[in-house]
Order: structure tokens, then C-alpha cells, then sequence
């Protein structure tokens, strides 16, 4: 498996998207976007995607020669039409709108519909601690993207929807929760089917409610997520839906919806409309190690905060490359061949 | 076991807490509050507390006399004192300020310090839903109230924090969430132990990081309550500590706190800023029932959204009554007649 410098990647997925017809901005984003889930460690959302934009830009899913706009706005708050481009262009500015609203207000709220899949959410938490501000995100399929049963339920009702937060410290990283109401992510399941492996106990329900740890059980749309935790997990999935899909015009989950991508709702929190910057991030960073020095469960080497495996694996790849499977590299290559993209 | 109507136990509380010397409108607010977690079903949180308040006014930690104040403000958001009287005085007040500010900017957050227990979070929501707003509150043991393991590690390290979150909707309730970051709150193995029985897996955990189904184990102090959902829970508690006491004065949870309370953070979020209110709650009711009408899974009746239960106990004890234990109503008895109240 070939491994890569991160500019190196971040040059082919541009030249791919520009090739295709994006602009050089637009382009520049969405493929730093995709390389920050690989230096993050969360592969299924970094340069695997390259090849599958490029088909949905060919179909009209991602449309090229948009851009997001404010349909609706007070000082606080704003709806973004995503108007159907990169998700990930329309996420970035929406968050870059609720940053421009908490610094005049202390708090901004935008809430995004007609975009498209945003990858990773815990990529753009981070917009917003780099501003001095704490960061939120949610998501809903759109009303689509139907995965998981509800607590109590059969079937696939509600999407996987996500939460992601994080807050600066002055310690080396930030606390950056990402998580899914789903005990664990779709794209889990086609990893684990693709290396002929079983799933643990409590990630999957067959369609008649028992428990399989098939993976191809939910490849092949039979089986449904399981939200985690129960109740808990399932009752977070309804309140991320209803933060993105009732607070934007997208609409929470339905039976048939004629769309797919992430309605989203975004915040973001200056810091020291509350108290002064560094008191805050010294006051996280004690916390940081006043948990960190716990003693450790039998398993365990340590304990870990929200975000800090993420860090350390960017710390590790910025240092070691990239390291992409064969089939992701050759779809890459395939897709560069075409558009002339030197690879 | 007597059954008494809402009204009664009102009456009752607020004359307790009059009689010790809570001004007319502190004494309303927080008997109120009591009886309003036993109709939702929340009995821990319930008039059971009416004799423990009147001995922390005794003991001086609850201070009579004082009012829960402004210290810092921006449009859209202040930190309140609570000077350490009522907590539950306190959060309705910062709720309320949090109303106000969203009435003007759509958007209210509102952090507290110096606040007591304010009980059952769920309690503070429904006001922001009663504005025509979406409300949130999280709390922290104020940097102490340590019952709960992190996840990879061992001892009682972080506290039991919570969150509420509540939508108004078309239908008869809101969508309201209501959890701790445990998997079970404390209160729950003070009632195991005292009614001898053993608690579920996965609730409780030994000093040395075995599970034990034992209450008393946690009674006594030796072991931990585990966060939900493993890492998950462990992040959201992470995040509700650092919302809470680091956006607040307070602090986040540290080894050796001189107090113990509540630190909140508490926003509220005008829903007409992003849609029309009727729009909003058609689209949470319809949400409603396309949820509840998936097919059930083995071993349940039906769905239920977060807060129907709690909704179905209010219809259910507004019209039966509310059944409270012979031992709580001896004590209330105790203090009543100390105070020459007629019980």
C-alpha cells in the first residue's frame, strides 16, 4: 500500500476537482477537507471519496458553479441554501457564517439544507476553536440516508445523525467530541465486510429484531444500526434530526424523501463574552489532566479525552504520510488518467 | 402509601419553606418544582427533597435572603450568581434571562455559578418551549459531586452530568431529552438498596474496575457509576463538565472542590429566527409519528419519543394523584410539624 505526503494528496484531489471543472477554491477546500479525515484517522471520509465525487458531480448530485448562499438572516443566526454543491464548501462557509455572527453577538446559529454529504463533522469544530470559539455541528440525512432503528423498533427509520464539539485548550490539543448516534458508522460495516470480518455484538439488528454480527447483513440493507446506548443514544439521534432538519427548511427524516445529503446546524461560541480566553483554555487544560491522571481500568493503558487519538494520528501521519489501500489508489489513479491529473 | 392531589403538596412545601423563612415567591418556585419532578414521574427528584432543603438551610447551604444576579452580559448572554440560595430559584431565573435575551437576539445562553442542586434538569426546558423556543441546560457537580469512572479508567472522577434538551411540537407533548452522562443516575441505587435489589449490568463498577450489580457497593461509596455507551457517554460528560464550569466561573470537576452545587449552562433559541413556528412544530409532530408508527421490536409494546413517558406520568398524577412513600411523608410530617405547618 502506497504511502503519501499529505500536500501530495491534497495536489492530486485538487487537480482532479479543478479538471472536473471546479474552481480552484472550491476544489483546494474539498480535497484538504478529505485529507484532514485521513491525517485524523477517519479514513471512509478522506481521499476514498475523491473517485465517488466525481461521479456524483457527472450525475448531478454535486452541483459545479453554485455557491451557498444566506437566504435568511438576523445577528445571531442564518439559513444557508447549500444551492446542491460540495458539501463540504457549503459546511465550511455556514460554520465561517456562525463564527463572522458569534463574533458580534458572542453566539452564532446557521442552519444549512440543499447540500450535499459533508464528510467528517468534527472537520469543521475546529474553524471555530481556531477563532477562539467553542464549535458545534449536527446532522440528518436530509430527511434520507435511512440506517438505524429507533430504541424500541424495527427497521431502518432514522439516520445515523452526528454531533461534533469541541472546545480550545493550551494544552497540545483540543477537546473534539465526534460522535454518531448509531453505536457505530455505516461505513464501519463495508470495512469490515470488505476484510471478511465479524462486527461486535450490539451494532446491528436483523430486520426481525435479532442480533447479527453479520456485516453483510447491512451492506446488503437488511440489517439496521442500533442506536448506542439505548434509550440514551436513540433519544440524542431524534434531537440531532430535529436540530437540523426543523431548524432548517430541510425537514427531519420522512418515509421517501426525494433528496439525500446533510441539513446540518451549526453554533458557534465566543469564549470571552464569558470568561477571558485564557483563563478558559488553562481551566480545560487542568481538566484535561486531571482526568488524564486517573488510575487505568484493567485493559486499559490510559485514558484518553474526545479528540486526542484524532490528534495523535494527525501528529503521526503529518510526520509518516498516508498510508492509502490499493483499491483507493488505483480508483484514484483511474479518475487522474482520465482528467489528465498527473498522479 | 398516602396520595395526595398536585395542589396539596404545593401547598405544603410552600409553607415549609415560607415558615423557615424563604420569601413567598422563592417557597412557590421551588415547592413547585418538587411536585412538578413527582408528576413527571422523577420522584428522587421529588417532594422526598422538601426535608433535605430545610436541613441545608440549617446548615447554612442554602442561604435565605439572597437573589440570583447578573454578573456579566452581553445581547445575548449573561453569567448569573446564584449567591447560593434555592438552586432551583437560581436555574428558573437564568432560564427566564436566557428567554429574554433570545427574544431579542434569538439566540439566549446563559452560564451559572454559585448555584445549588437545582433537581431535575428536564424542569427548566419546557419554559423556553412555553416562549416558543427550543431550550437547552447541562450542569456539572459545580467541581465536585464525583461518582462516576472515565471511560478506560478507574474511581469517581467525573460527576453524573447532565443534559435537557425540549421542542415544542404540534402534538400533545415536546420532544424532550432528559439524560445523565451514567449509564444510571445515583439516586437510582439509593432506591435499589432500599428496596433490596440488585442493579443491571453495566451500571456500577469496583474500585478495582469490576462490574458489581450490588446498590450498596455505591452507597458506601466504594464504587463508581460507568458512563453510557462507553466512550460516548464518557465524551458527552466531558463536554456537558466543560460547557458548564469552564463557560461559568465554576470550574470543571477537579480532585478537591470546597463546594458542591450545580454549574449550568443553559441556552435558548427563538425557533421563528430559522421557521415559522407553526411550520417548526407540524414538522416535530409529523417526525412524531412517523417515528412511533415503525413496527415494534421483540419485547415492546410500542416507541416512545424522549419525554412522552414523563409527559403520560403528568397526565397520570394530575388526575390520580401522586403516591408518595410512607417514610417521605413521615419526614415531611417531622418538618411540617416542627414548623407548624398543617399537613
Amino acid at each position: 500500500m502506497p504511502t503519501f505526503k499529505p500536500d501530495e494528496l491534497c495536489r492530486i484531489g485538487r487537480e482532479i476537482y479543478e479538471q472536473i471543472g471546479a474552481s480552484p477554491e472550491e476544489a483546494e477546500t474539498v480535497a484538504n477537507l478529505l485529507v484532514d479525515a485521513n491525517l485524523a484517522g477517519h479514513d471512509s471520509h478522506g481521499v476514498v471519496r475523491i473517485p465517488q465525487y466525481v461521479s456524483a458531480i457527472k450525475r448531478g448530485q454535486i452541483k459545479l458553479g453554485t455557491s451557498p448562499e444566506i437566504e435568511k438572516e438576523t445577528a445571531a443566526t442564518a439559513i444557508v441554501n447549500g444551492h446542491w454543491g460540495f458539501g463540504h464548501v457549503t459546511a465550511k462557509a455556514a460554520m465561517e457564517v456562525a463564527i463572522e455572527k458569534a463574533r458580534e453577538t458572542a453566539v452564532g446559529i446557521v442552519t444549512v439544507h440543499q447540500c450535499n454529504h459533508i464528510g467528517r463533522l468534527g472537520a469543521y469544530t475546529p474553524l471555530a476553536v481556531d477563532a477562539g470559539m467553542a464549535g458545534l455541528i449536527t446532522n440528518n440525512g436530509h430527511g434520507a440516508d435511512r440506517s438505524m432503528a429507533p430504541f424500541g423498533g424495527l427497521g431502518r427509520i432514522l439516520p445515523a445523525s452526528c454531533m461534533a464539539v469541541a472546545f480550545p485548550s493550551d494544552r497540545d490539543f483540543p477537546v473534539a467530541l465526534d460522535l454518531t448516534a448509531a453505536a457505530a458508522a455505516g461505513g464501519k460495516m463495508r470495512v469490515a465486510l470488505a476484510r471478511g470480518e465479524k462486527v461486535p455484538e450490539g451494532w446491528l439488528m436483523t430486520a426481525d429484531g435479532q442480533p447479527t454480527n453479520e456485516p453483510g447483513d447491512y451492506v446488503n440493507g437488511s440489517a439496521s444500526l442500533v442506536p448506542f446506548g439505548g434509550h440514551k443514544g436513540y433519544g440524542l439521534g431524534i434531537v440531532f434530526d430535529i436540530l437540523s432538519g426543523a431548524f432548517s427548511p430541510a425537514g427531519c427524516t420522512r418515509e421517501k424523501s426525494p433528496v439525500t445529503g446533510n441539513a446540518l446546524f451549526i453554533q458557534a461560541i465566543r469564549i470571552d463574552a464569558f470568561v477571558a480566553m485564557d483563563e478558559f483554555t488553562s481551566e480545560v487544560g487542568r481538566f484535561i489532566d486531571y482526568v488524564k491522571a486517573s488510575d487505568n481500568a484493567p485493559g486499559f493503558d490510559e485514558i484518553l479525552m474526545p479528540g486526542e487519538r484524532s490528534w495523535r494520528n494527525q501528529v503521526d501521519r503529518e510526520a509518516n504520510g498516508i498510508v492509502i489501500e490499493d483499491k483507493t489508489w488505483t480508483e484514484i489513479c483511474d479518475v487522474a488518467q482520465e482528467l489528465n491529473v498527473k498522479v
